[in-house]
């Protein structure tokens, strides 16, 4: 996939009227790659989009207007994506720690399904849907038995605080079976994030599709819906080398060919966030300073660590560069920098001797494959700078869809005693 | 420094009026250690409070209470601290990346200084200044050219993006002299944070202090303030030891009393955050869910590193844990557990093997030592969760104030296109 990178023209047009730091998403490309994707994909496979990891109402608007359904995991992002038009029939609300008034919400609604991750849940949504006289969908989440292969977080095959063990669902058979409050219209097993060889997704969707194929055998009837999740990488290092998004879909398209129509009757959700967002999204700040210390230049920019922690991958120092672009002056020269951010502290440093051209005070830096795990995975409080602005192009225009915070935003809901 | 922890009866006064999950500090506890600290050090020593650390309005406004000054370093914390009720004479303002937003502020509020960390912002300074027919204070902030000794993040004798590398300020004097819109009336050195050996504060604050003497040389003239930093530790982990503030301050005493009164007429600052709250506030979440997976008990609450992300050490997994209580149960007898809070991520996990008594659905978890960089340290946004309650008790009476975000705060700044 493309990582794609504003024009100067367009990141000056997006810093003048919006202001600097902001970050700035392209709506018409994540689409017409989605488009690119759907049409490829047989259509046993339906694909729902993950709020986590760009939860703007406008985007996920857009993707509702591919058709996509919406994979939620909080209150917040439920009521995102009803106010981006999704029905509630085609959300799923899935977290390990959901609380009664989430469930109670989430059951008035009537969602395509609650993905209960515990038997405690279970009897919860069931006791509280049986008070209001309903009967709940919910899909089971399984943390499966086998190890998943090639995932920066794997999720299967341990203990986890997600899903219910393979091994616990057949034991308490019974007892789920017992619950009134619910039906289980399928299963969810996700079991990694940012799988970037389409040979481990394969692997493990076909580990998924035989763990749910047991578990289908013990409940006795066909899932209308297995959700396999995603997980599909995206490369943000040098060293990283892209998901073979061809291959793998071919191959999905095998499996939903053969071992898929032989098993199962019902619909499988493909989870994508990150696929969908990162590479079509950056993120804009400017040079405030330009300083030399030592014989190391730093390129200090009005946005660092507290509005994008993803670019130091959540291990306090970065240890390796998100690609970043001088877009006020794109000669080929170059100049090595560190590239830091307002913060008072040594760990607010985005990016360590990385080669742009000679920068100055004003100019612009993109840092780029930032649409997903933004500002809402980053402590946006910190120092008190706040939300950064959020703007889209969509049809080719610009449009500012989340107002960047001032200091009375930050200390509206404070009290003084 | 003893480690405060709210009773059983106050940490269920909270929740039932509050909510979960809520931070609580203690500021009779805070201003008490305070006084401690103050009766023993000699008067040459101002301490200010660093709102970085915790910059709830309501502890700003007791330490003002207590007469200390502020360090700030955003327009955010400034304006904190002026509704604390801080004169602006009493207001520093530090920061690599300063905006020239946030310069203007600073120099229409005369400000008892800026604290310049570059050539370039102390000419920005002085631009501005002479445009208003102002001069300004400023202090200069120096990267000195020894190495701290003993500290997390060291900051002195490297390239840093903090202040003007002590052989800078030697090469430029004329060039900094020049400048007619600032009058330059002290340094800042600031060499590190969280040293937990009071050997370490001695011998770095000996070096800044020769360092400064060799500058105000040069100079030719006497400084107002030398601000020679913080960074006293609070012990975390259970390896560390606790800071012998004892002798700290004893051994400062001693400094003020020779090198302190044969070299300098102004007045030293010592910048206090972390030191002054971390130890006396206290994180309280509520179990959700107790679940075993694979021989594992799991205790999932309602807010883990989405609000409390330096339990986590910024360093992505967990490795060390903070100490943690069960408030409800507090039999000797206890069981170990792992505790992780709402997100759908392994990393979402704040104690591993952790021994704590029986837990079960609702019992409220009090990580102690987390009245510093708490929740504005933290992805507070991320899956939607929202900021959490902050309550403190003053008096001995319990207030709210920070309320916490619902789902409509997190999305009232958007537009929908």
């Amino acid at each position: 996939m493309k990582t794609w990178q504003p024009t100067k023209e367009t990141a000056e047009d997006v810093i003048s009227a919006f202001g600097s730091p902001s970050y700035l998403y392209n709506i018409d490309i994540m689409t017409e790659s989605y488009n690119d994707i759907r049409k490829r994909l047989a259509n046993e496979y339906e694909i729902f989009y993950s709020l986590k990891a760009n939860p703007n109402i406008s985007i996920t608007k857009a993707f509702h207007e591919k058709g996509l359904g919406a994979e939620v995991s909080s209150r917040t992002e439920l009521e995102t994506a009803l106010l981006a038009g999704i029905p509630s029939q085609k959300i799923i609300f899935v977290g390990p720690g959901k609380k009664i008034s989430e469930l109670e919400r989430a059951i008035d609604l009537n969602l395509l399904a609650i993905v209960a991750e515990s038997l405690e849940e279970l009897e919860y949504i069931s006791q509280l849907s049986e008070d209001k006289n309903l009967i709940t969908r919910v899909m089971l989440r399984i943390n499966p038995s086998f190890e998943a292969s090639g995932s920066a977080l794997a999720m299967g095959g341990k203990p986890r605080q997600f899903g219910i063990d393979e091994e616990t669902v057949i034991l308490e058979l019974d007892r789920i079976k017992s619950l009134r409050g619910i039906s289980v219209i399928g299963l969810h097993i996700y079991v990694g994030t940012r799988f970037l060889d389409h040979r481990d997704i394969i692997r493990n969707t076909e580990n998924i599709l035989k763990t749910a194929y047991e578990i289908q055998k013990i409940f006795g009837y066909s899932f209308q819906i297995i959700d396999i999740g995603g997980g599909w990488g995206v490369p943000y290092f040098e060293n990283e080398t892209e998901l073979d998004v061809i291959s793998l879909i071919s191959e999905l398209n095998q499996i939903s060919n053969g071992y898929l129509k032989e098993n199962f009757k019902g619909k499988i959700i493909i989870e994508l966030g990150r696929y969908l967002t990162a590479s079509h999204g950056v993120l804009l700040t400017t040079v405030n300073y330009i300083k030399n210390s030592r014989g190391v230049k730093f390129a200090i920019t009005d946005g660092g660590t507290n509005i994008q922690l993803g670019a130091v991958g959540l291990g306090g120092f970065v240890k390796r560069n998100f690609p970043m672009k001088n877009l006020t002056n794109d000669t080929k020269l170059t100049e090595e920098y560190y590239i830091t951010g307002p913060l008072c502290t040594p760990t607010d440093t985005v990016a360590k001797n990385i080669a742009i051209p000679a920068s100055k005070q004003g100019d612009v830096i993109a840092t780029l494959l930032s649409g997903a795990y933004g500002p809402t995975a980053s402590p946006i409080y910190f120092l008190g700078h706040g939300y950064p602005a959020e703007v889209i192009i969509k049809k080719n225009l610009i449009h500012l869809v989340r107002e960047r915070d001032n200091h009375e935003d930050l200390l509206r809901k404070q009290k003084i005693i």
